[in-house]
């Protein structure tokens, strides 16, 4: 059995990874922290919870994460970067679902972050959780930074693609789309139903926190790749969808079976046949990413659709998989949830 | 293990039961029928199915249903009752998640029904599946006739009042709110998105079928009891809302106790804390049912509020359940899934 | 031309004010008050008033509205009343679209508002704006208490019944449903997309601020009305939807006729044929009432449903009819707009 | 008075006519055709026209149409072609909301539409009905073909750039984004509740009808331009956003002064502020488009975000637009409705 702790447990994907943890056999949830909601019921918070998890949300303190062997940061960005080390020292191993140690180059960090980094020699430990890239490093991780969202939907639409050489690599385009609980659980006028629902807006076209993330994944494919990433708010709850606009430079005749060859033995991508147009829902509540490709001969692009719920393979699920990877546990346990249709 | 197999997969409670059952590790999923479908991939209708559920639609044939220990009916109305006996003969149980066993009393079911019934003596034999009334009964079943949602919301939040004595019994009112999914998967504009979203209203005022249902249900526990019930159609997916007014007649300072003790040992009703307001999202997906009670006493109204998912447990789940009690095996057994929050 | 002030113009009720009276052909929008929003273009916050509402935000005060033949109040609770008076000897009119005016009884005020209210001298003279109750007044009135959205359904579902004698006054019950814009446009989280989307509850349900406002409504045409009144919250953005339970006391053979006789006169009462069920859609936008009326002669229950726009008939739009009534203008003036479908 | 026909008037840009031509005030709506309705009240069908409408659906003919100066065939497409030279020749202008006289090149549209066209001559006379790009052959047309929805959306955001050479012509990508009643009013499953809503996706990747009448518009500004047009359903009724993709070719520095200037004298399109980012809400129920121009330097693409609600810039709104140009009339007649926030 695994002991396990949550940090920062009171926002979307604090109570996700507590829906998936509670039904993984082989973790014992011991602590989980608030400081604002110290001795509260966590589910008195969240009443899916009630009757399957029994935890009260306790104070942040290096004593409470002594009994775990493995801590998810579900914090806001720029917090787990101030803990990590302790934990680390106390042998303790690190998932930080934030933002905190996904981006190597320390200066990118700042700019996107708007802050200083506290602890470059973390960031430099941090293997970047993508088991789809990083599996064997995964294992022998001690710290994980776990993806972004939109970054797992495209990275796993891409990667196929860049390591075959199939597209040119700096004329990609990303038109994202994304459910409103990726925004976060907060009280804010700009995720109210009365402001987002029945409603289709583009956001942050001048540039977003994800781009940065997704150019770093795409560099190590290929040096020349680079994209232009424009996300998009949609009226629902869950899921992302990556609609990727790529410029063919090799015969792509074999596209389909390329893709399904590249995913062959991948638990959580689901490569569907020529011609299918993934729905978010297929994936909803599931750690699946789903990835149909169309090409257009006339003009040379190759479409990829790819979709995940961004709380499962955008959050936490792909953080119960890396720690499974990390606890040497099967890489499927506590995933098994299929999506919800309806 | 159980081998089972589904008559009718092609709605909503047929893929439901297969999203549960590819999960319920002492089920062996053998056969699925639908005559139309024949021979096409359950995943091809469903793609949250892709790699859980390997099976194709089969022709419904009692050779097919021979490999089975249990079927379930997730046909439309009045299509159980032409097949039952001889699966019953053959020594397999059967479940029907269809209304053609619910109604004891043969004339109602055929005023509300409008049709025959041409298997009395399988209404007579059928155990109504509410494990919270039948338990027993349901453990020595071969057939089982599986609760409308509807019925399965109100029926749990009257069960202790009525058992109890506390409540007049023949003047309760069941303002129900359900989600769309309960009208079944087919194409009809009545249900259509353009429809039904951004939009509430009453329906089947004048009379509705689950409500001679609800009053056989409640005249096993008091022989005047009756209700008005009038169900509202809510612009979402799942989800049912009873709100139930009933009126006092013995004193109720003890019934948030009285509720706890009568619910106590019941692994999915979850009786919430005095004043709670249960949200139907917070079963979305689960079987639990969740019911708070409030007493009025201007008025001395007692008002419960009960709320299920009604593909699971209004449907699907249920009879899972169903079929774990039948099969001897732990009640809970596939049903560990939390409702999603958010 | 009527010149129109509106104060505290950043909420739903404000931005639907100017809405419709952008389109009113006797009204000039002469100032619009906001003091956190003071020198910003309404448009800006509102980007659907753009090109059609060319005001900013000004500071509120009294020479602002001096400009003004009529004044709105579309603040929060309890502002109104600390400077109506002023308006009023002033020679401006003023129609307060918050709960300051409602409630003549000002104990049950101060107890269901938590204030002492500091102008009981402007409770006295306001008329309570619902012109199907009390048109001849509200043509005199200088001061006008614009109903609960919640008390506009209701009522108008009521009243015929009431006047006729037809139903038992003191046994009614309102199960109501409200889109979420209803909670007006703040920065919660009870409102946010990913808490409210997908579910519906109930709430407060031991006591809401529009009980004592219905029940003073109704005791106004019998001196024993009361009701139970529950409140509940829908998926959506827009409506309302009430189900009223009533109790007969009289043939009400020829209910429907009574309905249409007594509304036939009324520009924004819709009696349906018998047997109808309202949906909300069919008065989004618009300043519709549309009620249906059904008799139960098993239980002797008469079910009024009465469906209305929540920020319209609910809100801004019964303020500009009263509006009308006030200044002397046809009474549909710039209320012509139809529901929406779809 | 304009005396108006519409033939067709059971789906959704039927009643988004009636709902629009309601409150126009040079209207006389004269005859509504339904062969499958014929008798029925309009506002049977539309409850929202109720006390607004008071036609009943009548039998197509010849007669019937003669009363009007003017029909709109909301029909399905291939339909008007049949019918629309003995209108003209009765002198009876017409407006075809759907796909009829749209393309001027018959094999391209015989490709696309699946059938042969049986009007080639009215094919020749049309005038295409986007005011932006033809008002003064508008004016004097008596055959108006009304465009696509997503054509509206994806056209007017590109006009400004293409006249001005702005742009390479042929490596545009618009990747758009509708809401659910662009499917029409029809009994489907692919547009049920519970298969749209919290879910999106991409459909007709790999060609869409609306693309060669995009192309159409664009090559008439430059003969090289191409698109690559991807549509996507959001789970919401009512919107269209264009997220439009453009490489640059020239000095984009006074891009934004360029559109304002192109669209200055535009009733209906609004270029916003630099930077912003248009909601489909704000144009809600009306006849607007918006705007935004983003420039992205790093990737020289120019990014247009432009947003129209596709039943009336899109459908209804759009051929009123035209009705009002082709019968002298002032061209916002009947057109001043505003986006609904919230």
């Amino acid at each position: 059995m695994v002991n396990v702790g949550i940090v920062g447990g009171t926002g979307y994907t604090g109570v996700e990874l507590l829906r998936l943890l509670a039904n993984h056999a082989q973790v014992n949830l011991k602590v989980i922290t608030s400081r604002s909601n110290a001795g509260i019921a966590v589910s008195e918070l969240f009443p899916n919870l009630r009757g399957k998890v029994d935890l009260k949300f306790s104070e942040p303190s290096i004593q409470n994460y002594k009994q775990c062997d493995l801590v998810f940061f579900a914090t806001p960005n720029a917090i787990a970067m101030h803990q990590v080390e302790e934990l680390l020292e106390a042998g303790i191993r690190v998932i930080d679902l934030a933002a905190d140690f996904r981006i190597k180059d320390l200066s990118v960090w700042e700019k996107w972050y708007g802050t200083s980094h506290v602890s470059p020699q973390s960031v430099e430990k941090a293997v970047y959780g993508l088991p789809e890239m990083n599996r064997e490093s995964i294992k022998q991780a001690r710290l994980v930074a776990n993806p972004g969202c939109y970054v797992t939907a495209v990275t796993l639409g891409l990667l196929p693609l860049l390591r075959h050489g199939l597209i040119k690599p700096a004329t990609i385009i990303a038109d994202c789309k994304s459910g409103v609980s990726g925004a976060g659980r907060s009280a804010s006028l700009g995720t109210a139903m009365c402001e987002v629902s029945e409603s289709v807006k583009a956001y942050a076209v001048s540039g977003h926190r994800h781009y940065p993330e997704i150019k770093q994944n795409l560099r190590q494919l290929d040096a020349q790749a680079d994209l232009v990433f424009i996300p998009h708010l949609m009226p629902m709850i869950r899921g992302i969808h990556a609609t990727l606009y790529t410029d063919v430079i090799a015969d792509v005749s074999q596209v389909q079976s390329v893709f399904e060859a590249y995913y062959a033995d991948e638990p959580f991508v689901d490569v569907m046949p020529a011609g299918s147009h993934p729905e978010t829902r297929s994936v909803k509540g599931a750690n699946d990413c789903r990835i149909a490709v169309h090409y257009l001969p006339e003009s040379k692009k190759l479409i990829v659709l790819s979709v995940i719920d961004n709380l499962v393979k955008g959050a936490a699920g792909q953080a119960i998989q890396n720690m499974n990877l990390m606890m040497s546990l099967d890489e499927n346990a506590g995933l098994h949830g299929l999506g919800f249709i309806p």
